[in-house]
């Protein structure tokens, strides 16, 4: 980290700086420059925010050289991380797919589902039963009894399920039942969330917030990491921008970004990033060729009786296309798609 | 609401969508325009998303006539809601100051911190023992002890306490501690904190999210109104955009938009919502200028020695000053700021 | 469109928003609902601005049900729209790779870099004359000499030629020596500008603005359109959000929005839409993968000692390596690169 | 300017840097640091893109010190500029007030508009001519005729004219007619044109584009100042977010950081801002709290019948309130608006 002086700081107020950067446990280099002092502030530097500085009198910016977390950080962790699954890996040559509907709606409807998604390829089954809605008159989950189902649906297909958790007290009963815990966008920064995950060793999907940065993901999955959870893995879902042709806009250029500074496994949920069924093919597409490791997508068996996310959820038919198409691409990246070991790709022709 | 029909959807579609109104509780009203069929459906709208209607066949848009929430609206609710808080009135013609530092980090800080805001006209002691971090290496407050500090700071000076809750767990040892329940930022979609909160009688400082709208902040405390607790303020605190000269970008149009759509009284902080100690007290005067009903301020004795958020913390002296323009442009208002009895507005000049 | 009237609009409010919509050459079709009276206003809308009659006494909210525009939207023109040029077609099964320095810098340096892309299978060169640059200190471009040397390179290539255009003054001699005519992101609601080049029969190339819309982007399409000019390409080159990672956000969503809205062909710009040299290969395969016709990249044979966008241009063997990866993705598409006849891909691995 | 060097970069590298910085005329001073060797880039650095070293091999990253502008920045021009304009000083303690229609539409409707506003308090008017306008089916001005209707309406009242200028072509036209002129949001980076303004004398009301950041605006004032013309008004005119409850988010943060970093006078237009004519008044205050040096403020005689903007224009009763308000605010910050010598603030109640 290096802390630049305004060019009319006094020697004081240096001396208060170089203070406080031996307080923080770090080392100090100073540098005598023309137009500014510079003090270099060098050790552990991920432990001490910028702000601790930026805030003395005198200091003009602050200006960290290392990132700002260290066990989520490629640098500190060179090779892919491969999160195991029950015979399923995320994060190496496989490229994951984990279908199924926003909410678990009744006993039948997600069994049918697995069933549907299995065969059309997926690697995962993933299904809602604590739902967070904007409105407090919307549908809020099976919650407890959703999860049976699923475990059930689990037994029938034999695919791991993805569910997400709302809040610190769902951990108990969560870790029971399913195979990954999934952070919505709106709990990317919900830290009480993330410590009671971190002291679990269950897989989790974190989910980027909507208008998180990059950064601020990887310092949310930091504090998962931190607590001795290491199976974690990344989940770019759109973020708000000014465009409303589109429910979010799809941020493809995380997917490079992440597999670059990060050695956590990227995951990209098209049905989220679009909100359109029409489009959610298209961008799976372009989300493995730019390097995705793994899709998350909305599969309904009747999407016009959907209880939520209707509009953005494939049919099983749609979804099954959308795996042969992304199959095809991941076989060019020099990957493959964890299916099922007898599925078999079939051309449907391009949507 | 009403649903538009694509141009060439089938009487089959329009029937399908027409039981699809009568399902949800609402009442049909058939138009067959010369473009489009349109179905109106009248009556407990507020209830009912429109993603149910938006996902079925033949349908080309759905637009909401009237809003999306009815405890929250002024329609539903024309008078202005006044919270009383031990003798301190919010949302009515006086003007609330809420001041005290970010995180409470011992009994000299507080105590020496509550003395100096009351003597500068606070109506409020602010005071954060939970603290939300985007780093776990951070700070993270003092939990319970903080509370009690709390408590004997406003024992000694008699200004109700507003503290941050970050997680339901909290709920009761903060309902037995505060005044005023703030919900940060981060959490506005934290829909299970606002459920539990909405189920106690403490009031309740909502802030809005990050790159929330205000539609959506409103449609948050409608969670909180439902569950029975009507002691709800609503903060902007600045959203997210792509300029990056100030932390945040106040939303200032935001203040008179939710006057206007909402009877619960607003509040602004002009410490988050810019993030520099220097341009507080002229984003506090124009939230007051704008018709904002309070202010929450960043104050620390010591800003270059504070745990958290010192780069935007007013020293005491700035604050006072602060009061007194605010209080002036008050006045001008036809209000009055909320401070002690025997408080006098003292002019030092214009910062 | 939809004119919703205040559920207390008067019936004289009524009445005067019917004869505005006369006025404005549309036919009248009133709908008495029970919660509001909405007026259809039916005919060549696309002319006729929403804000013509938001503004009347009385009016709730007016709702487009059909664009804003015409000769851009695909249901004008169902077929989609080839751009012929000189051999090459654009928007068809082939798909362009435009690809050449952000600014001519001599005579050597465009020649040699006019080779290298064509020998790496690029089907057109790009090069900028006059630059729009952020700083009135930074260089300007070459101005006509530049148009010269690119003429040159083209005749030495046989490669069309694609060029930046500022103002309207530089119609002349931008016509009389370029393929292309590109109007680059800051220009693209330059009216005056656009109407110029509609005046013109040279292809264009229409870069979407920072902050525009899809739908803007197509309004300014319009403006070309309407003037006669038909030959116009889109292209997306990333929006301004938050993110600060890479330089802009791709909105890869607008690929298949675009593609689904209208005729026109679609390229994307993954040097200018991430800002960085190594990210380039990703976006652009994820371009080709979500449907884009092509694809417009900087390539300098120094990048090192480009006078501009140096940190974001790929060296000539980069480039060689993606048109490889592209064109790989392009056949599983069921399509091919507009590479020239003799042009072989040849696999040197993945980045 | 600090370049700060990879912690692995060789000292080849570093050389070669140091050659590039001797080569941009600037001076080098190097610092060997315990994680990273920093070469300081010392001298006109404001000459000198930052991108030419980051570009460069084995660079990590490049930071400003100072600010990449010189003539618009207070640090080099510590005095508030004030512009005279014909009696009218702007910049000073005198706040202008600037109002009109937003177009010119016809003889009767700006001569009636101007001895309105004038009345009402204006300082100086407004109207469009030539109209930048999304649709190519909008409304687009009156052109040269509207300027001689505006010199006219500048006669009758002795209210110095601002109009927008869309077009270097449109520069020789409009000097011989406009005491100001307007650059609008979407021209802000439209270099010709601020060059061809730079090389007059007439003053300009430069506009900050819709997602420019406040440095990008002091850039492109950069422009005319370099030009030889220092009669530069910076206006903030609200900028793109994700919110849409109002047209534009109006940055009132923008007023003191650009007070703090420019001594260019600021003018707030609410008007755009906010797109509604009903919280036009609350934020004009709040800008005038906020520290602005002037309002651009639309007013029409019968907003319901203008041709543009009619939605967010005032009507002159509703503007004569609005400049009783801000004259009131105007007198509690120590300053008076610029109205006409015979001109009395009179109250008729907060709206």
């Amino acid at each position: 980290m290096m802390i630049i002086m305004k060019a009319n700081a006094t020697p004081q107020q240096v001396e208060a700086v170089i203070e406080q950067v031996k307080l923080a446990g770090l080392n100090v280099h100073l540098s005598q420059g023309v137009e500014a002092t510079i003090i270099g502030a060098v050790g552990e530097t991920h432990n001490v925010p910028m702000e601790r500085f930026e805030r003395l009198d005198g200091v003009n910016l602050v200006q960290r050289i290392t990132q700002p977390y260290k066990l989520a950080s490629r640098q500190f962790h060179p090779e892919d991380s491969v999160i195991s699954l029950d015979g399923l890996s995320i994060g190496g040559n496989e490229i994951a797919v984990i279908a199924g509907p926003c909410s678990v709606e009744s006993r039948s409807q997600i069994l049918e589902t697995a069933q549907a998604v299995k065969e059309a390829g997926a690697s995962a089954l993933r299904g809602g039963v604590f739902k967070p809605r904007t409105s407090p008159y919307s549908f809020q989950g099976l919650g407890e009894e959703g999860l049976e189902l699923l475990a059930e649906a689990r037994e029938l297909t034999g695919l791991p399920i993805v569910v997400e958790i709302m809040s610190q007290v769902q951990v108990d009963v969560m870790v029971k039942y399913v195979d990954v815990l999934q952070v919505g966008a709106r709990n990317m920064q919900n830290f009480n969330l993330l410590r009671a995950i971190g002291a679990t060793r269950t897989a989790v999907l974190l989910k980027r917030g909507l208008s998180a940065t990059v950064e601020e993901l990887l310092m949310s999955a930091e504090y998962i990491l931190a607590g001795g959870n290491t199976r974690v893995m990344l989940c770019e879902r759109g973020i708000r921008t000014f465009e409303t042709s589109t429910r979010n806009t799809t941020d493809i250029n995380a997917i490079p970004v992440l597999k670059n500074t990060t050695h956590l496994p990227v995951i990209l949920d098209p049905s989220h990033s679009t909100g359109h069924a029409n489009y959610v093919a298209a961008i799976a597409r372009a989300g493995i060729a730019a390097g995705a490791d793994g899709l998350i997508i909305e599969v309904h068996p009747d999407p016009a009786k959907a209880v939520s996310d209707g509009k953005q959820s494939l049919k099983p038919e749609q979804f099954a296309e959308m795996v042969y198409q992304t199959g095809q691409i991941a076989q060019i990246m020099g990957r493959r798609l964890a299916t099922s070991r007898d599925f078999q790709l079939v051309k449907n022709g391009w949507a």
